[in-house]
């Protein structure tokens, strides 16, 4: 992969006006890739949805979210959103429009919610509301993790609805300092949990008759789950979860089954397993994939439009460390090659527009919304 | 990964003596990897096997076969060997014991049998025959590539005993200019076949009983096969093979299985395949894993000593062009990691050793063997 500076604009412009015009190229194997700034000034944007009209709607991690134009400008915050707790690597995480939102104008977003006003003492948490003028109405609360929990790290915190709309998934994490409980059924704490949208529980989620165990859960052993999407093919659920120090992974959550952690991982070796190395034991599931040692992974997407032919049911994933997007190629449940792009910033989120380009969220306090397109 | 060039020579030394007593460090996830020259001066080595006293057996392609003795050094080439057709990639190729070398001292190797002395027209052949007082006694030619073929491409060449002892595997390649003969059954070309080690037919062999096809062959669509192994937990096959341009392989060649060259390859698209891209077909095995670009990948093992226990069952597959040894974790049938260790030379093959070190061929004029061992 080469680094190739393309300069679009005349030479004749000002400086200022080339910066923001240039596109930087990606030469990969079976596409030469533009990469454009649409948007910046955005303080560490973390999730992203396309509206039906060419906007954008984009949260902050500082506990804000934007609508972005078409045209890249931004003003004020929406309004109505519920007390956040930003602290750490707190605040307010995900959004996704509801399937129906052309008739019901929902939307759906994950945060860190506070046990009481200013406490530090909170749960990942899923609001959904209605969005209208700029403001949110009819704010209801859908999920809150049990147990509240101290600490500032490790929430999760991604949303993914099934195709049908029916189910809405949830990524955790283990607080970080609670890892011992992504293995226990009785705590949301590193799980991942499936409720419909409304916030009632799935009559078929693994543990709905398990006594002690908590009915929302839909797999368990998960560290910091960072990025989830829906195999097109397929309707299976992936999803992309932090490694301790190395072992960042890319599982494919069934329901019922145990990912993992803190018993097993490629990361840092924490003990247990089989070959004297923690990498694995019966009854629970390796990874499909993992990055070792850790590129940060973030966000991911299977890229399912048409601007890139030889990309189409691949897993794009981010990494903020690894200031990346790693394309990995799927044979049934299975990655049978990777490619690196290198972006050289921080990458939080990856999403596919209605037009088919790759949009990247970058992690920093002028964050920006990259647009990944075919060179000509 | 880093390189470390460390001196375990002591400074009053002389430059000459420093240049071998020096070892490479090499630093990956699990171990850090010393590299040292523990045999120079070989003709493009090609295979290595190991004999029970500490003395390795080293063929070179240029059509000679070497003893090497345990502190490095090497004599007379091995007399007796048919006559090979040393021409642009064919030559001398694998070498391997017969599984009850201590007490038949048969050993076991492939090279380009030309037609007649000196013709072009050569076939991919494997021959036996007692080692004794460095000459081979009793020579038999236990397989011949049908039919011969001009060109000086793609033989293969690959040797694998099946751990049983019962099968021998061949892996052999298109020759180039007879890439379609890859999908017929009435040529050896572009196929893997399995025989037992005094040439017979095995009767579970796929095609013995299927009309015009040859009784030889246990897979096809193999473009160029240049490493196989067992793999230990369960005795399966797996090879590697050279694509196009791209698109080297990695596959689990199961009797009767397709492997889909010419037809789809994710090297340089070749026509066909579902996608309009070449990378799929029904009723065609996709790889394993492929590189992409191309490693030149050339041989493999799986790893199973004691010096890297974080490596057990692991591949090692080395490249050519890549100049390195790619390490796969596999789970089931599947990679879920790949590191690179970087060795900044062609490297032609991987074997481990019996005390469990590994052994690189590098494919130079002035070719080595190299060994990897932990660094202390
Ligand atoms: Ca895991
Ligand atoms: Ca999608
Ligand atoms: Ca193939
Ligand atoms: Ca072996």
């Amino acid at each position: 992969m080469k680094l190739v500076t393309r300069s679009l604009a005349l030479a004749s412009l000002s400086a200022l006006t080339l910066a923001t015009a240039q596109a930087e190229t990606i030469e990969t194997r079976w596409a030469d890739v533009d990469v454009e700034t649409v948007a910046e000034g955005l303080n560490h944007p973390w999730g992203l949805a396309f509206l039906n009209d060419g906007r954008m709607l984009v949260t902050e991690r500082a506990g804000t979210m934007r609508i972005i134009e078409a045209d890249g400008t931004h003003g004020e915050a929406i309004s109505g959103l519920p007390e956040i707790k930003v602290m750490r690597q707190g605040g307010l995480f995900d959004v996704k429009l509801s399937p129906n939102y052309s008739s019901d104008s929902l939307i759906y977003f994950s945060y860190s919610e506070p046990e009481s006003e200013g406490s530090e003492i909170t749960s990942t948490a899923v609001a959904r509301a209605r969005l209208e003028d700029n403001a949110l109405h009819d704010l209801e609360v859908i999920f809150s993790q049990y147990p509240k929990e101290e600490g500032g790290r490790h929430y999760g915190g991604r949303l993914t609805f099934s195709d049908d709309g029916e189910y809405l998934f949830i990524g955790l994490g283990d607080r970080g300092h609670r890892q011992d409980d992504a293995q226990t059924l009785d705590k949301h704490t590193g799980k991942l949990v499936r409720i419909h949208p409304d916030g009632s529980v799935p009559e078929d989620n693994p543990y709905v008759n398990e006594e002690g165990a908590l009915e929302e859960i839909w797999s368990y052993g998960h560290r910091n789950i960072q990025g989830m999407d829906i195999q097109p093919s397929t309707g299976h659920l992936w999803a992309v979860e932090h490694g301790p120090q190395g072992g960042d992974e890319l599982n494919r959550p069934q329901s019922g089954h145990n990912y993992g952690w803190p018993v097993i991982t490629h990361g840092e070796q924490y003990g247990g397993g089989e070959v004297g190395i923690g990498f694995k034991k019966d009854d629970m599931e390796l990874p499909v994939w993992h990055w070792t040692p850790s590129i940060a992974v973030s966000g991911m997407v299977f890229y399912d439009g048409n601007q890139f032919p030889a990309w189409q049911g691949n897993v794009l994933a981010t990494g903020l460390r690894g200031q990346q997007v790693a394309r990995l190629e799927i044979d049934g449940d299975h990655v049978i090659h990777q490619e690196t792009l290198e972006l050289g910033q921080r990458i939080r989120q990856v999403q596919v527009g209605p037009e088919g380009y790759i949009y990247l969220l970058t992690d920093n306090a002028d964050g920006k919304v990259l647009r990944l397109s075919p060179a000509e």
